[in-house]
């Protein structure tokens, strides 16, 4: 096999997820097959799998960079912020969906849930800097402890990917996300 | 085929959808093939669909019993009590996690996504009428519209299903749920 430079490999690299994003947002995590993430991606399972050992690898290499992204929102602008750009982002609904079709995994199989729990630690962690900023700042509600707010802002994360998967009009659930933003805030900030 | 009486109908239906409910708790909507419908529920597919005509439609006969269930509750305590009630009986959260997987299914089938949302129609008509009568006692936030408020707790209970399927302390979701029940009151109530 030739040398590859480094710029080689990030792009076949890129050109993998790229093309395995698409596969999981056309057909879900379950149907996205060996098969199919060949077709998509356009390389055979040799070398998508020379990159990233097997289909939940893949997945999770998406998810942690999902995780980065939001969490550079979150770590500026808060988890609210993160919600109203998926709200602007509506090509990403199919792939947001997958975040709901894994739940079953999540649940029963604890390698999964670990490998899941890494990749998104990233977002927890920057959610919960600003959670305790904003509070230092006195700009959060006090009566309720910083766990629940987070739990809470999960939850409607969760929820917000539900409803927008199933076609809920996304100027209501912009209207929503005021609802939740004013439900965190101090009552006299 | 000899004459069967009513009640020999109702137990054979009852039969079919407990085993049918069974089924899609255990291998989640997709993975439920036919083959192991027939087996959770112990008759052969003939029998199966003489009494509901595909997969589904079965799937949809369960949704409909959640619905009027719920639409019970909701009428009387509200839709947080339904949640509460949620979070009360792990031994559904199984079943709850099939709502999350159809989320692709409602986007791109037309006549799977009239169906679900004529079997939900009992529950979400419940919820409204609920929070009229709230908001008639004046015990509803007035500054925000009913609609959203309505779409609001609809997205908590997919935020809910999602977060109890991924493995969520019950008891921290029920702080939460405290916190949500706050945040759609009156100010002065």
């Amino acid at each position: 096999m030739p040398r590859v430079s480094e710029d080689h490999l990030a792009a076949r690299r890129r050109q993998i997820l790229d093309g395995a994003r698409r596969c999981f947002a056309e057909y879900g995590y379950e149907q996205a097959t060996v098969r199919r993430l060949e077709q998509t991606i356009g390389l055979s399972r040799g070398a998508i799998f020379h990159h990233y050992r097997d289909k939940d690898t893949l997945f999770f290499a998406l998810a942690r960079e999902d995780a980065a992204r939001m969490a550079e929102v979150a770590a500026r602008e808060g988890l609210i912020q993160v919600m109203r750009d998926m709200l602007a982002a509506p090509d990403q609904f199919d792939w947001l969906a997958t975040r709901l079709e894994i739940a079953r995994k999540l649940r029963n199989d604890p390698v999964f849930h670990q490998g899941w729990v890494e990749r998104s630690a990233e977002l927890a962690s920057a959610t919960s800097a600003r959670l305790r900023q904003q509070k230092q700042a006195g700009r959060l509600r006090d009566d309720v402890p910083p766990d629940v707010l987070q739990c809470y802002l999960d939850l409607v994360l969760d929820g917000l990917v539900a409803r927008l998967a199933t076609g809920e009009d996304p100027q209501r659930l912009s209207a929503v996300l005021d609802l939740v933003e004013d439900s965190v805030r101090a009552t006299d900030a």
